[in-house]
């Protein structure tokens, strides 16, 4: 679960994906949107049941659900056998562009093509340029009106009555970075995942395989340890969070630890883990 | 889940079973029969999963579904959206006749009737006759041959050779009881069940609601503590189990009260609770 711009995002829905939002105490009425990578068990199995509470508990606004197309066609006969929602559902099928599958005022996502057995597709959000913090200091000492501290908001210059120029910096604190989060999973190696998902604040991407194992990560199209960490490596992440983890492995520790040699920012998730992505304020001019 | 004939028997399968399997130690391999109720997602959503799971397990042998004809169709698609299960899905319907839907050596198992939202079964299984156990003593005392001890076990008498006629319950220790267990759930309030589960050792009833809700479950077809507990004292069970309760209820000890006013060996049953029916035998002439 993701929650930006004030809203969650749930990414995948596997069997007792309902119960574990219980567990963690989040409200599953809050979820308004809901990206599912592909249409492996794994991934969507916890849907049937998640909408079916929804619907039970007396949901009456839509449900937007990302996914491949045949997603669409599944519920369709969700719907058949189990009855229709009391609700809408809303799909969108990542397109083939490059355009935004999801945009707020606040965040954009984007999908990202993946190679898998089956048509799937990661998820990058990203918030947009946020206003600027004007210095009320400033304001007063330069008499800056209403009108023009939204243009200074906006990232203008101001002008005074005297014609001087004040750079939009001096009136400004530096401006927040924009976060971003992107979900990998599940795919291939493929290294040119990392020019999509460049310098993002925050990776997952899918390890089901020790590097020992990588014939079978390459005949199964799943990606090593290793491999996550050199997408992560190659994009320049600022963290990379690895999961998805086949039960083979005793110790998953070992893949965090085989992660860890090409990419140090790398922490193999458990489940009710919670990672933040703090604001930080670009360094000034 | 029932064991019965050294036999696992899966009666519906919600989301989360796979887990709940693993979590009472209870190995999904081992699982040969699995009983569906109805098409309603509290008692089948977790089969695609465990399905799924036994696939991956490698399992091979083919698993034998009962339950309402649409079951086939639901099973149809779930293989055109996540492929054929590596190991065939045996499926049978409840007739309409009385025939047992499942027969071994040791136990029958008779599909009930129920009157749901959607076409419903309860299941009934029972042992069968147990062959006799002959005291040891007497086969000496009397001078039993292999051929006649096959025939007492049966519950033939014994002729000797003058002649002589020993009574089978001479030579053998009172039969066992025949251990039944019926399943119902979901269902009205329908008295008429009672005539079909007479004297079941052990009967699972479904109480959604409390009798001040008795409306509600008129209106979705569901049956309230109090019914069930009609159904139990009428057909003069062993022992009562209530479960399936609507969670508007904070505490379901109420609806075990409720329950027990009426019929008093009545539990109210949770997650992970075990019973056990055991063998008696019956007493002599």
């Amino acid at each position: 679960m993701l929650k930006a711009d004030e809203r969650f995002f749930l990414i995948d829905c596997g069997e007792g994906t309902q119960m574990r939002l219980l567990k963690y105490g989040l409200n599953p009425a809050r979820i308004h949107h809901i990206f599912i990578s592909h249409l492996h068990g794994d991934h969507v199995f916890g849907l049937f049941g998640l909408l079916s509470t929804l619907g039970m508990i007396g949901r009456k606004v839509p449900v937007h659900l990302y996914g491949p197309h045949a997603l669409e066609e599944l519920m369709q006969y969700y719907s058949r056998f189990f009855g229709p929602l009391p609700f809408e559902l809303a799909f969108v099928s990542p397109p083939e562009n490059k355009n935004f599958i999801y945009e707020s005022d606040k965040i954009t996502v984007t999908a990202i093509p993946l190679k898998h057995r089956t048509p799937a597709f990661g998820y990058l959000f990203r918030e947009k340029d946020k206003p600027l913090n004007v210095i009320k200091e400033q304001i007063e000492a330069y008499g800056l009106g209403i009108a023009d501290v939204v243009k200074v908001k906006r990232g203008e210059d101001f002008i005074n009555e005297s014609g001087e120029l004040i750079p939009n910096s001096r009136l400004t604190y530096p401006p927040f970075h924009k976060r971003s989060y992107a979900y990998i999973s599940d795919t291939v190696f493929d290294p040119g995942l990392a020019e999509i998902v460049k310098g993002v604040d925050l990776l997952f991407h899918e390890a089901t395989f020790s590097e020992k194992d990588k014939k079978l990560a390459a005949q199964t199209l799943h990606s090593t340890a290793a491999q996550a960490a050199t997408v992560a490596k190659k994009a320049g992440v600022q963290k990379l969070l690895i999961g998805h983890f086949s039960t083979r492995y005793k110790d998953p520790l070992q893949l965090e630890a085989e992660a860890k040699e090409i990419f140090i920012n790398t922490v193999g998730v458990k489940d009710g883990d919670l990672y933040s992505v703090p604001l930080k304020r670009l360094s000034g001019e």
